[in-house]
């Protein structure tokens, strides 16, 4: 089959590339549009040392599998594939199984080929209400409600996201729902200008608000952004992680013991919410797509992926 | 009046520092018995860059005060002296008022002295139960509980305290009462020891359980008391810092977002829940007391505090 292979820092297309073989309890999922997330555009740096099929943003048609009822059903899926018997899994943390493969990111090729398997357990219908350019969003929404799911937001609350790349419009979208009182913060004014269209509060990094916030979000990846959320997280408050950053240098510790900082380090979150608003149209991912590309054009849609006016770059299997 | 001072990383003993001039709404405390706080040891290190008495454990008499229902009463005090108006001390957050000072820590001579000078509405009456050797536990107390303010601690859960210290020890008997599943972990087998005749759970730090637990609480104030902590935190478990340490390099922020670890800087606690742990005499500080020195020997005292194998040193006023 085609796929797009990623290998020591490189990416390349290759037309016959083995088909997934299903474990047992797996379906094999002809993709029909995945998306290209700042993740991938991580791994191909080095992060995770991955090599392989990359992607985890798709939906498809189940082609194969052991449950006849999912044959032909068009899906997405959970990309956290655990083992269920650990005592993460038991304990109702399978994204965190220690033995865990993730779908184009771990020890297991992913969503950016015509094909690709997974467990019939993580497999989830998509509602015929929802397109496939939506679909191919369940996964970034999910992560975003992963937020909820760990921190309490009180609709009287100030809440900042900071970053406006997919995760952060995505996330803000997530957090406005609370009733909250949101701010979202970054430096591109056309990105932002997607959630200002929506009649919601934005600012530019460096007119930033200078109240601090009950609960700030980090999106930017990057240290100077991360350095702006902290500074804007009042003492007793609340700053999420939900991107990494590579540059040197760690959190400082005493300042969080004397404004008595709560750090949450936030990853994947619940497909079933995700599914439900995005059903709803209670949030926008369609203004977030750039663009979309053939497989076989996948190598320009990475290099457009990765320009900085890009948003959501989209493949197309078929 | 007689006072320890610290000044340019020297403290000194002197016989005729100005007393304490009360402002409005405050009253004149005579100290009966003070406590020696680590924080005191890092403050003479240069911590906070402090200059003035030192001291912030302490039980004391009423000598003068606007309220007359108060002279004469045996107290202890609030340590955080707030501006009562603005939006932190509004909002419930006193101890986190931008204006604040701190006795003995920021701006507000301490309680190494025959006297200080507190708001009254810092001050709690000691009840007859508790004698002054209790009393002056009443801060370190607090402290502890505020662990509990900040983090839901379920009687299923499996938690570590890391650090024997004095606050590691009393940390360790606050959270017992939670009846979680607790082993408090350090390198002193006599201080273990005094949590072992309370059938306290202990390890030693080089044999530290295997198994992650779902809050582990950092007191030891050192890196690799961090960093065992850090390792010993299951996946979306908490990690308490309930201790600062001066070495280089922070907290890596990778691994926090993929085990979607939560981090809860902690610092003082509320009084009331203190004081009535120790009326109850649920909570043991009597073993924690190494030696005490009248306050003409407050450079011994200081000294002997600073000793591995010390606990609490205490300094008799009178």
């Amino acid at each position: 089959m085609k796929a797009l292979v990623l290998q020591k820092g490189r990416i390349c297309l290759e037309s016959a590339y083995p088909e997934p073989v299903p474990l047992a309890g797996e379906g094999v999922i002809k993709v029909r549009l995945a998306g290209i997330c700042s993740t991938d555009l991580e791994l191909l740096a080095g992060y995770m040392e991955f090599s392989g099929v990359p992607g985890h943003e798709f939906v498809g048609t189940v082609e194969s599998s052991g449950r006849p009822e999912l044959l032909g059903k068009r899906v997405v899926g959970e990309i956290n594939c655990a083992c269920g018997v650990c005592s993460e899994c038991t304990a109702g943390r399978s994204t965190h199984c220690p033995k865990r493969t993730v779908l184009g990111i771990l020890r297991r090729d992913g969503a950016l080929a015509e094909k690709l398997s997974l467990p019939e357990k993580n497999l989830h219908a998509v509602p015929d209400a929802i397109s496939d350019e939506e679909a191919v969003f369940v996964e970034p929404v999910a992560a975003a409600l992963e937020i909820l799911e760990q921190v309490h937001v009180r609709p009287t609350q100030t809440v900042y996201v900071i970053g406006d790349g997919k995760l952060g419009l995505i996330a803000s979208q997530v957090l406005r729902l609370t009733g909250c009182r949101l701010t979202s913060i970054g430096k591109h004014p056309r990105k932002l200008n997607l959630l200002q269209t929506q009649g919601m509060r934005t600012a530019r990094l460096d007119q930033a608000p200078s109240e601090r916030a009950d609960i700030v979000v980090e999106c930017t990846g990057n240290r100077s952004g991360f350095e702006l959320a902290r500074s804007l997280v009042r003492p007793r408050g609340v700053l999420v992680l939900k991107s990494t950053f590579k540059e040197e240098g760690g959190i400082e510790t005493t300042p969080l013991v004397i404004e008595e900082i709560t750090i949450v380090g936030s990853r994947c979150g619940p497909f079933p919410p995700a599914i439900s608003l995005l059903e709803q149209k209670l949030i926008d991912v369609k203004s977030l797509i750039t663009a979309a590309f053939p497989l076989s054009r996948g190598l320009q849609a990475f290099e457009k992926a990765s320009e900085p006016e890009s948003l959501k770059v989209l493949l197309r299997m078929e």
